[in-house]
């Protein structure tokens, strides 16, 4: 069952597209001894995900940064062909990162990164790579800890028809959201509509997809569940309501490319930030609360002001730039 | 006391970078007559801030959309000359949205923009302006509710010697924050580090205040008290730690420019959205909890999936790219 020899993909050079052949190079190396602790796994399935794009280029990581050398990295499903290791036997199948290759080792150190695949009826092994893998595990958490459904609210998912999107949008189904999706053909979107349920779904691609976007959306967007970022992102920002959640899941638009626009999100993203959007008109109803507090703390010296002040209400327009031009120092005010 | 007319500046055009004479202009209109449940404010001071900017302009707003020909708003203080109004009397002291003008007439449907001064001790009436007014608050409540500090965190304020800026350090330091400020000039650094004990202040204006900011973060930066956006933005998320909050108060550099590029986090700030960054590893301790969510709608039919699976190892280069093609739909496999 086994070779003599195992195939990997290298990461040989960092892209700056897409994956060229001097990116990922496909080598052959001698199947590795088998020591203590140790268990040899044939990969049967590989996961192919936008974040691997991400594990090969020179920008913000999530995780240790690849190499250049290394075997790519990749989710996989495999079967343990030999083992030395007492938590696997051989014949066990096996789902982790198991690397672009043929064959993967699994060490003592490793041992957490893998895990033996249930056996449920119904499902088969490599729903475990997808919807109850890291797919599924991405939109449920993304939507349940982030988006944060609430029935009748209007949800829209960008890459829809992708693994993670297509379900994010069922899980938004299930909680009684209108759920919008944007994928980019025809056949996705008939698929997401007429076989998953989505309330509409909208071809990026036809020129006049954000028209349909604000039709298919009649009471703005209360989530998104953010996968493309970059112009579609943009366009749901339009429609969306007062205080409503992005749940920043990927910006698969800008990885094949170095945009400085996707740089402060791809850092959101990456470093899993919370960005709120803030305006105090929200907090009114508190107004007295803090006057209370901010009070006492300028009474007890805690916190000190400064003001400038102008004289006279035409200086109203020359104030107003100063602001913008840095010319004040503390609270800028005009006395009439 | 009293003149017959009330200047009053009128926004006549809509600014797109500073404000220009045509902008703003100052007209020559008779006192308003004040009828029964109204009242008659001579306006003190007036409050200048960032925000007029945006009340101004053909932007994303917050508040109803100011129309050509409109007094221009803005916060003030006054003193009621005459009134017909129960809830006035003459000499009282009152703030609120007075518009860019000598004279405001407060009818008994704006009573409540407008409310009646407190007097307290040690405070003088302008600072309920700042302090005690729209900055204090804004500063208390974004710190409070967004950012949310902790002893021992890093804070980092943009425009940290404006009104807001400069109160919102000190709420930091209040909380035992390491606080760093970002200004324009020495002379607001040395206020801000000297006379507010902020622990840092940095002048982007220097040709190494990138550096500098990188040398007073040593342990990163967990809070963001954001006024500005742009350059200095992105410098600040380059040093954020994991898991860091984002108080998206002011986008202030982008505000005299048509920056497309300042337009995504301007939609986040109009619309108080909350954007958070998701990487699925920060669940790990709760994945089995969702497989079995998961595994149960997709037995009971509530959750669908569909898989693309390429065939052998060589193909996987190709199935990278596929994902940026919008070659796929569902889940995207390879077998080997």
């Amino acid at each position: 069952m086994t070779s003599n020899s195992n195939r990997q993909f290298k990461l040989a050079e960092r892209p700056t597209n897409l994956v060229t052949p001097e990116v990922l190079q496909l080598t052959e190396s001698p199947l590795p001894v088998v020591s203590e602790n140790q268990a040899l796994a044939r990969v049967k399935y590989l996961s192919i995900d936008p974040t691997m794009r991400i594990w090969m280029a020179d920008m913000p990581q999530y995780m240790t940064t690849l190499q250049l050398g290394d075997v790519m990295r990749a989710f996989g499903l495999a079967e343990i062909v030999e083992s030395r290791h007492p938590e696997f036997k051989k014949g066990d199948k096996v789902m982790g990162l198991t690397g672009l290759q043929e064959y993967a080792l699994i060490t003592g150190k490793e041992t957490r990164a893998f895990q033996k695949l249930p056996s449920i009826p119904f499902l088969s092994d490599t729903n475990f790579l997808g919807t109850l893998g890291i797919n599924g595990l991405t939109a449920y958490f993304g939507m349940l800890e982030i988006g944060k459904p609430q029935s009748g609210e209007t949800l829209v998912v960008s890459a829809a028809a992708g693994a993670t999107g297509s379900i994010a949008g069922q899980i938004g189904k299930i909680h009684g959201c209108r759920v919008v999706g944007i994928a980019g053909t025809d056949g996705k979107c008939k698929w997401i509509k007429d076989d998953l349920g989505f309330d509409a779904a909208i071809n990026r691609k036809h020129p006049d997809w954000k028209e349909k976007l604000v039709a298919a959306t009649p009471n703005g967007i209360d989530i998104d569940f953010e996968n493309v970022g970059g112009e579609i992102m943009h366009a749901v920002l339009d429609r969306m309501n007062l205080h409503g959640r992005v749940v920043l899941c990927g910006l698969i638009s800008g990885y094949t490319r170095q945009d400085p626009a996707l740089s402060s999100l791809g850092q959101v993203l990456m470093k899993r930030l919370r960005v709120e959007g803030f305006i105090i008109l929200d907090y009114a109803s508190r107004y007295m609360e803090a006057g209370q507090k901010l009070g006492m703390w300028k009474m007890t010296g805690k916190i000190k002001d400064k003001q400038t002040v102008l004289q006279g209400l035409e200086k109203a327009p020359e104030a107003i730039n100063m602001l913008f031009e840095g010319a004040n120092i503390g609270k800028l005010l005009i006395e009439l």
